[in-house]
């Protein structure tokens, strides 16, 4: 039973859609359903009988995101888009990105069934690939959206040489075509997503307003010392790759805490992998590998904190005699604003349903910060369990799930009589 | 061409065995000749060959030390023994233990071909595997000799499932009878070997004479955190166990530098393994481990470290909000004291060579460290290059080992002469 706060949309149907694509897993590895590989296609299957049973026109645009369309009633206007991605990483959970496309599809097939059509037309998108694929890119069909899948990157190639075209055409995508994907009509453009954080389920708040998608920038370092025995070489002499190392993580944890409490913005960074060199109890380090993921809501504030941490682990390689012989962006993401039209429709949708809601910014990567270039948009954020993402622990209620696809709904009738 | 200053013995001679040594290495990663395996029993014919040739009374122990004998010419007297070891690590050198073997030969050697005998029996012993083992254990003779291979240690297994005590009699030793192995007739040891370290190198001295063998302390910390998405949980609610790790690291480096000049003994700390789990760019680390290497020529003073690290330990688990869930100490060796007769007469033989020489704390575990249990030991010091070893690059020229060779010459005629 879920409650009367799901308003015109079935939260019975969108939850059976959304357990129905989370069986059509990997059995050894649930819940498994990476891009490019069959079980993704099974899903794809699953998602183009229910747009067609809703009677949309089902199409696969040249940058391989399925795409279902009910048609406006008024000609000449540009999309509204709903969607997010069915693709997972592997032992991922059933909720990243296929709530968003389940909810998209359970507001579209209500509209669908509505007497009154919507003034603009209704996409529901599944985006290809949002999820770290075999080519070494995510985001592929909103980079391919947003006109940003350049040559170069439909020639990378997976582990076995295959290349991105190769795996966009086996999906029903056009690299030759690529261009085509590029979208200028889209009026608005709205992602549904688990928040994949802690914030709105300790604060007990039903739905998150996103403000900002998080800029996300990934430094290696790397510093040079001598390896030496762990006994014999006294402190003073030691060229101890480790100590830099160890200096400069404390350094990024508190340049980070700094940042995050400067009242500019979301911000965050992380130390996840520390490798040492060569890596045995009794020898001194030789080498240490850092990688940092930085992101913010503010591309001026990832800026910054590189500014610190290179003088800091400068300062670090000084302290521990050593050579800081890397220091490497590995990606860099501009951070992107989501439209304040959308946000503010999202909260009075909110409001209209009875439901608690907050402004948060996003600090994970989305398909909306790609579609974010070349339209308004915004994005919708459920609950989580314990904020836990990218794992078969993931959990969202039914309850927070129709929540979110009623606002959706809710929004999707507002913008509609709002915009041009 | 060496120098007069190697005195009586033949350097030319000593220096064709040590070569000869370095090329019984498994072809493909020179210089290998590990304990147990067939190549280390072809260094053992090299050197039991060599010991017959010289007309000394050759055995193995029940340890499975391989033992030269010259007797004396006065019955009834203890006996002096010379000696280290003939195996090697992995990759490792050609001069680290196999030097001290080769120079002990040379001086017994050389005392054999004199008309006068000296009053003690001399012994050249190639103790068996000095370094780790297949069993998980390392000085495995030298143990033996001093009473210390209890049962529970010759029951360890090599991943085969071989017991140690099945690869004692394998090189000819006797588990059975292993107290056989306990020595209490030795009036004194000295072990001749490379430094490991760049203090003779960088002070230009010929002769360390070595002052203490210190006591080595492993300690394994573990940190328990949580995992976290590296963008979407903000800097307040993390449980990073990697910042705990990097705290603690910088608290080692930190507390070993401040013992190290506190005057008070040699006392070095090492972290050489650092490990996060998961160790992805983008996830908070829910694990990290780290193992520290503790070493003093005082007891005391790992204990303080120990108690001190303890602490700090605790601190960074508060700080970082994580468990720190595992101290655990993974081996504890206590330092030896080098007999100070010893010391002087080595002083005494150097100078007498007009070598120069210095007093030196041993950073790295030796054999000589358990025959200081049972019998007044000594160490003597020879520069190696860069302080390098256990690498193939290891290397100390003709002249160093010459040097030492002498000095050990010198020190046992001093020591026959002034001992009972």
């Amino acid at each position: 039973m879920i409650c009367p706060s799901s308003g015109e949309i079935d939260a019975e149907r969108l939850w059976a859609d959304l357990m129905a694509l989370g069986d059509l897993t990997e059995p050894a590895r649930p819940y498994t359903r990476r891009a490019f590989s069959p079980m993704f296609d099974s899903g794809r299957q699953y998602l183009t009988r229910q747009m067609q049973a809703a009677g949309l026109s089902v199409r696969i645009d040249t940058a391989g995101n399925l795409i279902g369309r009910l048609e406006g009633r008024e000609r000449g206007l540009g999309a509204l888009v709903l969607g997010s991605h069915s693709d997972t990483v592997p032992a991922g959970g059933r909720f990243d990105g296929v709530a968003g496309v389940a909810a998209a599809l359970e507001v579209v097939r209500t509209l669908a069934e509505q007497p009154d059509r919507p003034r603009h037309a209704v996409e529901v998108v599944d985006f290809l690939a949002e999820e770290p694929s075999p080519f070494g890119v995510s985001c592929i069909g909103s980079r391919g959206m947003a006109g940003m899948l350049p040559a170069a990157m439909l020639a990378m190639t997976d582990e076995g040489g295959r290349t991105m075209a190769e795996g966009l055409r086996a999906v029903g995508g056009d690299p030759d075509r690529i261009a085509e994907a590029r979208r200028d009509d889209i009026v608005a453009c709205l992602e549904l997503h688990i928040e994949q954080g802690p914030v709105l389920e300790a604060e007990a708040l039903d739905i998150g307003v996103v403000t900002s998608i998080v800029g996300i920038r990934r430094i290696e370092i790397t510093f040079q010392g001598e390896a030496a025995h762990a006994g014999t070489a006294p402190m003073h002499v030691r060229r101890d790759a480790g100590f830099a190392g160890a200096l400069t993580a404390v350094k990024v944890r508190e340049r980070a805490e700094a940042l995050a409490t400067s009242g500019e913005g979301y911000f965050v960074a992380t130390v996840g992998i520390t490798e040492l060199r060569p890596g045995g109890s009794n020898v001194v380090p030789a080498e240490c590998r850092l990688v940092i993921d930085a992101r913010s809501s503010d591309h001026a504030l990832i800026r910054r904190f590189t500014e610190l941490i290179d003088a800091d682990s400068r300062d670090a390689a000084d302290q521990a005699r050593v050579i800081r012989n890397g220091f490497l962006t590995l990606s860099d993401g501009v951070p992107a604003q989501c439209d304040t039209l959308i946000q503010s429709v999202v909260r009075q949708a909110a409001k209209s349903l009875q439901l608690r809601s907050a402004d948060i910014a996003s600090g994970a990567g989305h398909d909306a910060a790609f579609l974010a270039r070349i339209c308004p948009t915004g994005m919708v954020f459920i609950p989580c369990l314990r904020g836990m993402s990218h794992t078969p622990d993931e959990w969202a209620t039914p309850q927070d799930v129709a929540n979110g696809a009623a606002v959706l709904f809710e929004a999707v009738r507002l913008l509609d009589m709002q915009l041009a």
